[in-house]
This record gives structure tokens, sequence and C-alpha cells, in this order.
């Protein structure tokens, strides 16, 4: 089934859920996928992300029509969203072509102070064999034809991903348009493949041949796959992307030199595709006082003269609506919230909430998915020292500054957000994810479960494992570990190489 | 208290088990000892590995013999072992020096198809305090002043020892030296802390602040540390290296060319330290026929005429006894085990078993401590296919192959062992891994619970946390993320560049 969310009304799709039977016959298919992938090698593989990139492409109208009807996500942002999944795929062709993510490392045999040492050969390895679930509110770019897939194939390994109930016909035309470009390259049955509904995605995670699952979602989605994972013989590394409330500090030199540019800023993020972003500013600190009311009083006029947002599904629509209870009930106060129309489908209004710091309690800093966000007023810099050792690590970090304010509070303020962020943004603002090889998308928990990244160069290393050769024969070294190789950047008794073209 | 397994004395010690409070005070004291490690920069830290070397270099004299009467280990092995554990110190410094482990990043801000991009930078920064369960068999390699001590301060983060019950007064005398020299450079206590017993250690992993824990022990250990881990309320990364039961196979051609020289090394392998090596060979596949009869009848002559082991504690001793009995139980057959005196003290039989290849059970994977092999009889090359796709995945996989054997042969063994195995070993033994740049110590499960090194440059990564930096003022970026700096290996858009000495 598939449900506009604009509208609410459900359709009946030709998609089953998967049985057990067909599971264990996407599991047969595995070994002739892998060997296929890694095969290719590098600058086969690369051939094939580039393939996948163009199919989707290709398929460009289809799938952003597809995916507006069940998200309701907007056009140019569904468009948007494509043209960055796409740029992955040409992205880790590229992190193959340069093959320094493959961690080469050579040291010869010789005299060491404990005696003779053998030659010792490290790179890594594909881990096998990859479960993904796909995100509600990324169709593209974070489900089937995202980062966790494209990081995954590109390291070798064949990758099933458990469809999003909110777009199904979404990833499976993704899948389709992914399954024709391996297939036209000579690829097996087995590469890609989905699999629908809950129960069969839990029964993936415990098949004996999945080495790794990735996930962006809730705790509780992170929380059954965890106690599926636990079910296992093996424990297998789990990589989830999680709930982050993305505090931004403002400074109350940066209040008065730009307040209205600023809070023209933070409504455009948390607002955005319906601030269903996992990056999305859920609490912002503004200074109390005037430079900090001439902000509010924008931030205020945007809210109150906004649209009404259509969010991706019921059962996000519901949860907007309770959170944004539990945070009025905690104390902050609805200072901005447009009248729009309900009904139908899952239409919300954008809301501003605000209190001042010394009414905050810990339940101010849950997670609220939705166009909403918490402004926290304060009267005295040195009082967010304390707060913000109490709001719960996040994707992000925040803060704008200006030449006004104090290096020295900058700095303690930064340090601050060091320990509880995985991005540090600067007079800026934390949705906008850019795709590129520094890029961390990750962070202390609860905005993950551990020392990972989901977008950026490094995402593959979540998909390949070590592993060291021993006084091998050169015949049986992988390519990249011969010594005669120019091809890649190599630590070579110690010393960096860089990769000769 | 300690007790002496060459004759079972057990004597008091003056070292309480850690209590609560004694806790919470080391805990109080991670804040300050975080500050100077990360504000002593790679230098700074580098200086401090080179003092800890130093220190344990002119400790030298105690710390052997006070490990000698702990252990039982020959004088020989423990001088060789706390000579790698300086060396370990000493690496870790050349990886500070070299700055490549931050893996150092920075996108520049540009044009890009998704719009303008902002500046990102993202290096690796320290996860905070770590857990350290020593293991029984290294007293110094694996132990208080072992790798995983090493590494974790080049990172940058305190660390708590748990000290093992089998040599307090060596953990004791190895936290002395490495305190000494931590404060003769100015260095407040709390860097490197010790514990004692059982629940302390647990108690400690369910620290709010401990951010990291590396155990090397048994299976056991590991599931007790897990579940302290699960009543956090924060998930945190548990590095364990765990069990291994480390699969030989010798092909025929190697049997037939040098089967006595084989013979050799593997009694060498399994017997040395008392077979208490997690890279003990415990599982060796032999052809049958004449090439294999020579080489395992000189292995059963020097078996029969080795002398008797001293086992590091009782545990050891009962389970080694007990372990060995289940193997013949699912039998295996004694074909070899010098009659020994097993009192006083915990001295036990090097003892060598056979089987046949149709004969082999699961239960014959069973990892077995201490100085035991068991010999598997293959009739055809073909046969080991299938029994290696039921041998649990172990830190190495070995194989012994001579230009008799065929190719296609070896390929697909190689393959196999390559997909079980943390190391692969040619024509060598896996005991004595080599601390180097490219070493890898680690493996599929359940020889580790996730994907990392505990030996090599790389063990340090366990206990770093990415961090991007957007749109950072330069004043607030670390120097190794500055534009000018050319201190460390990075990548800049996307192109990695070496250090300009």
């Amino acid at each position: 089934m598939t449900v506009d969310p604009r509208d609410g009304r459900r359709r009946q799709t030709h998609l089953a859920e998967t049985s057990d039977a067909e599971l264990g016959r996407l599991g047969g298919l595995w070994p002739d996928a892998t060997r296929w992938l890694v095969g290719l090698g590098r600058a086969g593989r690369a051939e094939v992300l580039d393939a996948v990139a163009a199919s989707l492409e290709a398929s460009r109208a289809e799938l952003v029509a597809t995916a507006e009807a069940e998200t309701g996500l907007a056009r140019g942002r569904l468009d948007g969203e494509l043209t960055r999944a796409i740029l992955q795929f040409r992205m880790f062709g590229d992190v193959l072509r340069d093959g320094g993510y493959l961690e080469a490392a050579i040291d010869h045999a010789g005299p060491t102070p404990l005696g003779p040492a053998p030659d010792v050969r490290r790179m890594l390895v594909p881990i096998g064999p990859v479960a993904v679930f796909g995100a509600s509110n990324f169709p593209f770019a974070f489900s089937v034809a995202g980062g966790d897939t494209a990081s995954a194939l590109a390291a070798g390994c064949p990758v099933v991903v458990k469809a999003h109930p909110s777009h199904p016909l979404t990833s499976h035309a993704s899948a389709v348009a992914i399954e024709s470009a391996v297939s036209r390259l000579g690829g097996p049955p087995g590469v890609l493949m989905l699999v629908y509904g809950q129960e069969a995605g839990l029964a993936l995670v415990r098949l004996p041949a999945i080495r790794a699952v990735a996930l962006t979602g809730s705790l509780a989605a992170a929380s059954a796959v965890q106690t599926a994972i636990a079910e296992r013989e093996d424990p297998i590394p789990f990589y989830g992307e999680l709930s982050s409330v993305n505090p931004v500090v403002i400074l109350p030199g940066a209040a008065m030199a730009r307040g209205d540019q600023i809070a023209e800023g933070l409504f455009a993020s948390f607002t955005g595709s319906g601030g269903q972003l996992c990056t999305k500013p859920g609490l912002v600190f503004v200074p109390a006082g005037h430079a900090g009311d001439g902000l509010v009083a924008v931030l205020r006029e945007r809210v109150a003269s906004a649209s009404g947002v259509v969010l991706l599904n019921e059962r996000i629509r519901d949860s907007f609506l309770d959170g944004r209870a539990r945070l009025e009930a905690a104390g902050a106060r609805v200072t901005a919230s447009p009248d729009v129309a309900e009904e139908p489908g899952f239409t919300v209004a954008p809301t501003l909430l605000e209190l001042d710091l010394p009414e905050v309690s810990d339940e101010i800093f849950d997670e609220c998915f939705g166009p909403v966000t918490v402004i926290v007023r304060y009267a005295d810099v040195t009082d967010l020292d304390r707060v913000l050792a109490s709001v719960p690590p996040s994707l992000t970090g925040s803060i704008h500054l200006d030449s006004d304010d104090d290096p020295g509070t900058v700095r303690r303020l930064v340090d601050q957000l060091v320990e509880r962020s995985g991005r540090l943004v600067f007079n800026g603002y934390p949705t906008g994810v850019r795709v590129s090889w520094a890029q961390h998308h990750g962070g202390p928990w609860p905005s993950t479960n551990s020392l990972h990244t989901s977008v950026g160069a490094t995402a593959i290393r979540r998909f390949l494992r070590p592993l060291a050769w021993q006084d091998a024969p050169e015949w049986l070294l992988p390519e990249e570990l011969r010594d005669g190789c120019t091809a890649v950047p190599r630590r070579v008794d110690g010393r960096l190489e860089l990769a000769q073209p």
C-alpha cells in the first residue's frame, strides 16, 4: 500500500511483504553477487557506480513524480535530492579510483629489536552482504539509491534495502534503475535487492550471511534492529543514524550585528522539507534583551505568515503533534503558528516555541521531528555552559558569533560543542549536508550508535574490514599490495607514498 | 593476593579491591587529565610516550622479576615481551609525529551541482576516557603497559586499566613506571590509573564518563563487559580480542618438501609461552599418507620428549585439562604427551591430539588455551573446502605450500581463509605478532567483536572519533586543519597531500 500524504489517499500496490521463502532465495544470490563485485576490482566497480548514476539520471522524471506522490515533499527539493543521490554514486566512483580508502600498507621483512620480522601487508577488504534500512525523510539520498547503498557497493558488498513503508513505489523504481545498470554491465541478480515489511527487515538482519546493518531512523527502529542482532550467533556492526536536536547558539554580538538575517536563516532551516531533516535545528539559544528581541520578532513574523506543511506520513504527523504538546507541557510557549487547514492529508502548522533559560528542563531537549523549533532566551552567556552540558549530543552543534563576542567565551562554548557534536557549524545552519570527502555526518549517542559517518568519503569504511597478509607469495596478493603497484597511495615501511598516475 | 604459578604459593599484597568511593575519585581526575593530554598536542604526547618507554626500560629488572614470579613465564620470553611493550610506546610516538592517523581532510567552499557549498574540514579527535581490561597471558604487551594503553594515550585519552588478577604486582609496578614518566613531564594524576577486582572493573565500564572499552580475554569476560555496557544509558564501543583456534593448513607439496622443518615450527608455535597465546595454532590439517606421516612422526617425538609447562593460573590450568578432555571426548586421540610432575604449581604436559578428517565434529574447533594442538589428517585437499567452512573465524589462518601444490587449490583455500581470518600467514606460524604499521591483529567473530586491530598503528583509531568543522574561523580550527599547515598528510579538495618536513 502507498499513501499520498497530501490528501491521505491510500492505494494498493503490487509490492507484497517479503516472505521467509523469498528471503531465503535472496540469500542464495549473494555468493555470485559478491564474486562479481569483488572480481570487478576498483575500476570495474567505479564503472558500475557511474552507470548507476546515469541510470538514475535517466529515470529522473519518473523517480521524482513517484516520490512526490508518496512523500508530499516539494518537487524542487526532490529534484535536488536526486541530484545529491546521483553525486554520491559518482563520488564513491572517485573514491574507488583514488584507492586511498584501501589504507594499503606494506612493512617489508627485516631485522627489528625483537629479531627478524616477517613481511606484513595490510589493506581493507569487503565485509560481505549489507542490510540497509531506508529513511522516511530522504526517499533518494538515504534510501534505496542512497549513500549507504553507494558506499556498500563501492566497498564490494551486495546490498539489501528494507524499503521504507512511506515510499514503496519510489523504492521499487529506484531499485529498478540500479538493477538495470548492473545487469547492463553483466552483473548477476543479487547485487542490489529490496525487502518489504517490518518483519522481513528484522528477519534479514538475523540472516547469518548478513555482515553489517546501516539504518537512518528513530531510536525505536534502532532498538528493534539491535534486538534482532542480539538474536544472531555473532554480533555484527550496526551503523545507526538516529536522534538529534542540533542546538544552535546565537551569541549577543551576532544577534546584534545580523539578527534579521539569522532569523531568516533559522526559519528556512527549521521549516525546510517540513522540518523533517535529522539536522533540523530544534533548539536555539538567543540572548535576552534588545538584540535577541529583534531576531525573535522577525522569526515570529515569518512563522506566523508561513503556509501549512505536509508531513511524510500519518505516524510522523501524530508524533509531531504529540511532541509539540510535550514541549508545551514542559513550559515552552507557542509564540507563532499560522492557522492552516489540517485536512485532508497530513498537513501541520510550522510552530515557534519559546521559553527562558531558567525554565528549561530536560524534556525541552527531546527531538520533535517536523516544523518546530524551541527558542531559549538566556540572560548571560556564562549560563550556556551549564545548559549545553545537559543537551543530548547531536549530529551538529552550531554557533553564531561576531567580532564583538568575547573570544574566551567562544572558545569555551566551542569546546563544549566539540564534546557533544559530530559537526560544528559556524555562522550557519545545520541543514544541508555537503556531500564531499571531508564531510562527517555522525556524532556521539544518541545521534549515532557508533563512530561512523553516513555521508562523505569515509562512509565506505563501514563496509570494509582490515586483513593482513604475512609473507604472502606475490601472486596471492591483491594487486594493490604488490611491490610494484603505484596505483594507490600506500604506507610503505611506515612512510606514506602517493599514487603515481 | 598474588600466586606464584610455579609452586602455587599465595601471598597477600597491599593492593585492595577498588571501592565505589575510590572509583568516584578516579572519575574526578579525568577532566584535568584529558585537558593535559589534549593540550600537549601530537609532539607533546609523543614525548610522553617516549618518556614512558624510557621509564619502563629503566624498571626492566624489577618488572621482569615481578612478572616471572606471578606468571611463571620464562625470563627470556618476559624480557622480549617488555621490549615489545616499550617498542609499542615508541611506535605510537612515531604515529603521532607522522600525523596521518588524524585523517585530516579539507574541502574548501565552492560551487557544486547542488549550489554553493560551505568549507568543511574533518579530522579525528580523542574519544575520551578509556577502560582497558588487561590480559592474563601478556603481563606487559597486553596489560597495563600494553598496546591498548599506548594507543589510547597517543590518541589523547586517559586510561584506566582493570588489573588482571593473575599479575597484580606486575600491574602495579607497570603503572608506577608509567605514572612516574607522566608526572616528571608535569602531568596530573589521572592520566593512567588502575582498578583491582572484577566488580570494580564492571563498575568502571558503567561510569558515564567512560567512552570506550578494550579487552583482551575470554568470550565469558567479554560477555560480562557487554552486559555492563547494556546497563549504561548510552552504548559505547567495545573492542574485544577474544577466542581463536588459528587453523593451519599443510598442503601435500609442503609436507613432502619440508615436513621435518614444519614439525619443528609447529612444535615451537603451539608450546611457546605454554601455548597461552591467542594466536596459538590449535588445529593443523596435515595430509594423510607418507608425507604427512613424516611430519607427524617428528612432531610426536618432539612433544613426547618435551618438559612440563607452567600455566598462568589455576583457572587456566583447570580449563586446559577440561578442554583437553573435551577434545578427547570429541574423538581426538592423544598421540604424544610426556609424563611430567604436575605438582606443585600449575604444571601440565604438552599434548598432541590426532584424528582423521571424517571423524571431525564441531567440538574439535573449540579453543583450548595451553600447550595442545589437534592434528587433522586429510586424504584429499578437496575435503578441506568443506571442513574449513566450519572452522570458526580466527585471528589468523595459515597455509604451507610448495611449488608442487596446485595453484588453483591454493587460491581456493586462501579465498576461504580470507573470509575467516584477520591475518593470513604463508609458510609460517601464527604466533609472534610483528608490531609494525601494517599489522592487523583482529578478525571476524569470535576472534574479535568488531572491525578493529589491537596491534599495529591503526589500533589508535579505536580511541578516536571523527569531527567536522564547517566554515570555522581559522583561530578556532585545530592547527592541523588550518590552511597553511604542512605538518601532516591531508586530503585537500579530494587530493591526498604528503606532509612537508
